[in-house]
């Protein structure tokens, strides 16, 4: 299969799959292990352990699903959601779109707002909406925090102050498929999960299923290079060359996707190409000429030939076809759940 | 995390992950990929292609589903059938009885048929409740080909042939995770899957979301080397095997759980426990002293003491957490639906 | 070129190359590195630190060579005699005959003191040459410390006291290829090596060449592995799983090639085939039938039909194809040069 | 050990050990075999055959020595040569300084032809000295084909020219770590090495000593890459590398250290630091921030601040640390002895 790919090594620049540290790769390089055996609940246990500093969070409750980032979608809305409850849905790229058609096959009553691809979640339109519904029919925001298509990343906290401030008891339900990021809501639906509870219950020691030994190996193994550079050191490092690709895009003379420095991601650059150029031959030269894997604009955004710049990203890879939710029960000064789903790849 | 474990290698004999060849381990010791190049999408076709020689099917159309089993589990029932249609389930052991619980999850109307563990399905019942269904109430036929609890293999075909002596429309679900076999089915319901065939379809070039490129590589080497052997070949190796096996079970002055030569399975070898040991004290002193991992009884064959013995099975890994379907269309003379899914544990 | 063996692992019991832990074959899974960054001479700094607690040394001085045990063999001698000088070699076996032919095309003045294939060192000899050799003629004793042909073990410890008893300054050179165990001698000639301790100082911080970059790594990672279980529970690992071998070969009704229990080696136990069995034939079948490595006896005992069992060995892999020479110099109590090479194979 | 190194990958562009295509890693991802199985004979034996295609020649003899550059020298001076005997050595950088002080300590009578760094070697004076030995005292030419430390090549079938203008029967020694080149040479002196013609033959079926099996495998799937490729589209690609890399140096305003087009070499380029910066900090500052390993100018050119680029190189990785020597016997129209030595890395 490897012919398919030029002589040297290929270079991975797309706004998908993240290049896995060699770290990684050795910690997976295994033959297979009995999952029932005390070897795989002690790893796991520091595995539930250690997840919650990446979401800086110490009461909340992770979940481990050997999926998708597009099954964690369904799993985070089955499992605190019930068919033909109302939810609003942000729409601002194709991820976020992409989930909207989801949320309908699977018979929620979806309320969409929508902004132009490169702008952000249209916050007010929220807070009007929610300053209507004193009944509460709303029972879930679904909001994408980085969407992928545009580089353009959403302000959680603000969301969670209009709730706070509306006293509004919806959920919160965050894409952070490609920033990792906590999403907070206030709410007793997180306390009505026995299923959900007893799964997570069970996980603190034996899984109900058959997991991914590799992936569980190659997640401590991400997580303990995070936990050695330091999570807010990792973030500064994307921060930083993010800041970077933006400048230099800008050099180029090349304008970026995202409109306005609050929305701009620190995990994807896009970057929109001169009228003048095909960005589909961009890519085809890069990947024929240079062995170099980029990616193209999706969707609305094809059609202003957007060409995507890649950071290395925060997700390290081994969260990548495992999904990750992560709930938070009642706190009293700060009634939360985080239910952040994904990881490194829809 | 090593040292959960004593000094060498672990040594894995447990009716549940397989070694994986160390061909397979090399061939997923890589980086990440673009799903997106032209790379993955013909990779991707080889598997769609040659996979179906693994299930000695032509016109079948399978699907690589990235979950375990328990997911395929679920991703049959939902897209084969609706919430509130009646299914006959065998429950003849651990695993049936795990699938039959979800069954009754997802709110199925679920209709068992049990027999003692250590025997197989009784399809006997099946005549008599298809013979008085001549409304064509059941939907579906719901059962484990190979019973890894009790190492009982289950006979399809006779299934298939009491399904055609009533000429009853009702799909078989089978479960083929500890076996890889086909189950046979009359239906055009399989035919009415607009998703699933858009799917199927997309497939044949691009994934609609982001597989695991590891998995999918892993699976490229699994069925090489399958090829290399050749599929007979394999399946007579485990014959052989499995037959070796259960004569050193007789040889030991032992009992094999499955009760009758018709239901031996030749993937997995369950042993009864004389009456005056502990199995689970067996299991315990083989993880500590020899570095080895045994499968115990489950649920009420653990009260019977069983230890499990796990021939190599034929389901190699790398399909392993990546959950399988596989169907056929109308054919006139032999109308089939290959409903297969699973694979390497639940 | 894997089709060479048959279906499944391989199975490794030679008197050769070891089974490499999977965590050191992980540790060997990576890019190469610039040998002359930081990195590197920092990893060598802790290698040849830990490496002298294998060799229970605090003052010896290891070096690391780019070769197998043969180039150790050669190297040790060149760097320690010259040309013409006088040595007294032992003759015990396969490996013994093999290093006294080398020593005879390096031009040394070999005397040869044999013993039966199957017994240890003739010590007596030994003595009374010593004895005699009132002028100090004698430079260098050349003994093998386990004799892997034929599962023999000799007495180091009784060389060291006979060489002390007579006074003579001759350095004691072994190979513990099959053993890494030390030998002791007392002679100034190791302080007279110049570019031998030049090389050793410059190895502190950086390699004069280019070393392999993977087995370091490797070596890190068996050094590691070791410490984990502690040296001393190592050797007792090894001397309980020698024993459980041959009491094994007595309850089969065979015999131990080592003809006295003072002689029996805890890495390689080799058994006497019965006259009327081909040992040939029975490493033949256990490689076609049971993807089975096997060793037959060498040169003179092959003629005696014996067949190896092979412990995991001591040796543990990444010493391998990687010579090591470690060298004590002048001790008050106890005049010492550890002068031990090989490992892993010749 | 990691933690020597920044997050992410680290970059490797130094003139030394070459970045490793994960094709060859996979394949050297293996647990130890018995190197006396029909296995690794039959492996050998396409190694063998193989390895000639890359030095185009069908009658040359391969020789595989498991040790560094270093050693190869070594072997190839004390193989082909005798202590004392006359030989003319070529000093035009580090490596060939080296490898003149390792010829002086192996006690040969060296005449040293020396060229400023930067400059190839010095054929005249070749010529003159050859023209005047009639009673063909020198016995061999020793040259380094391609010196790293400078990127300068020398032109090999000059001198071989000039030897067959001569009627001179000295050998060509040639040094091709960095460059996989092939020297020329008539002599019979090839015809009388019993020891090494001894160990060739026995490498086609068995191995004298134990090999090392991941270097094997690693060559193999070098060489299969090499193929796939196509031997001189790999020659035509770095070809290609090297002259885009000599035009950046040019457009950068910097200065390449060959001082002539005809020494230009196609493996290192090596570029002249302008006097007002400091080239080992330029190194320094390349490791800290961007994880990125570059060369530094050694000795000589050390005091010209010569900082080095170095393009993939032709020789893949699996021949480091494997010493390679080719030599062919008597050839009537073209009598030749290929020794050609070395690898990836002194």
């Amino acid at each position: 299969m490897d012919n398919f790919y030029g002589p040297g090594r290929n270079h991975l620049f797309v706004p998908g799959p993240v290049n896995i540290p060699e770290h990684v790769i050795r910690a997976m390089n295994r033959n297979n292990e009995d999952y029932r055996s005390p070897a795989i609940p002690a790893l796991t246990k520091t595995l539930l352990e250690d997840i919650k500093q990446i979401f800086k969070t110490t009461t909340g409750t992770p979940f481990l699903i050997p999926t998708t980032g597009t099954g964690a979608w369904e799993s985070a809305l089955t499992n605190t959601l019930s068919p033909g409850d109302q939810i609003v849905s942000f729409l601002i790229g194709q991820f976020s779109l992409l989930w909207i058609d989801q949320q309908r096959r699977l018979n929620f009553n979806v309320d969409v707002i929508e902004s132009e691809w490169g702008q952000g979640a249209n916050l007010e339109v929220l807070a009007s909406k929610l300053a209507a519904d004193t009944v509460h029919t709303v029972k879930a925001i679904c909001i994408v925090h980085n969407e992928t298509a545009t580089g353009v990343t959403n302000n959680l906290a603000a969301v969670r102050k209009i709730l706070d401030h509306y006293r509004h008891p919806a959920l919160i339900l965050v894409d952070g498929v490609s920033s990792i990021y906590v999403a907070l809501t206030g709410s007793q639906k997180a306390l009505s999960l026995p299923t959900g509870i007893g799964i997570a219950y069970k996980l603190e020691t034996y899984w109900p299923y058959t997991p991914s030994i590799h992936l569980l190996y190659g997640l401590r193994a991400s997580l303990d290079l995070i936990f050695e550079e330091g999570l807010d050191n990792v973030i500064a490092r994307h921060s930083r060359l993010a800041k970077a690709t933006r400048l230099a895009v800008e050099a180029w003379g090349l304008k970026n996707c995202a409109q306005k420095e609050e929305w701009y991601s620190n995990s994807v650059t896009a970057v929109l190409v001169p009228p003048n150029l095909d960005s589909s031959e961009i890519v085809s030269r890069a990947w024929k000429r240079y062995n170099l894997s980029l990616g193209l604009g999706l969707n609305k955004v094809a059609g202003k030939k957007i060409l995507f710049m890649f950071e290395e990203s925060l997700i390290l890879f081994a969260l990548q076809n495992m999904g990750l939710l992560i709930g938070d029960g009642m706190d009293v000064e700060n009634p939360i759940l985080f239910t952040v789903f994904g990881c490194g790849g829809n």
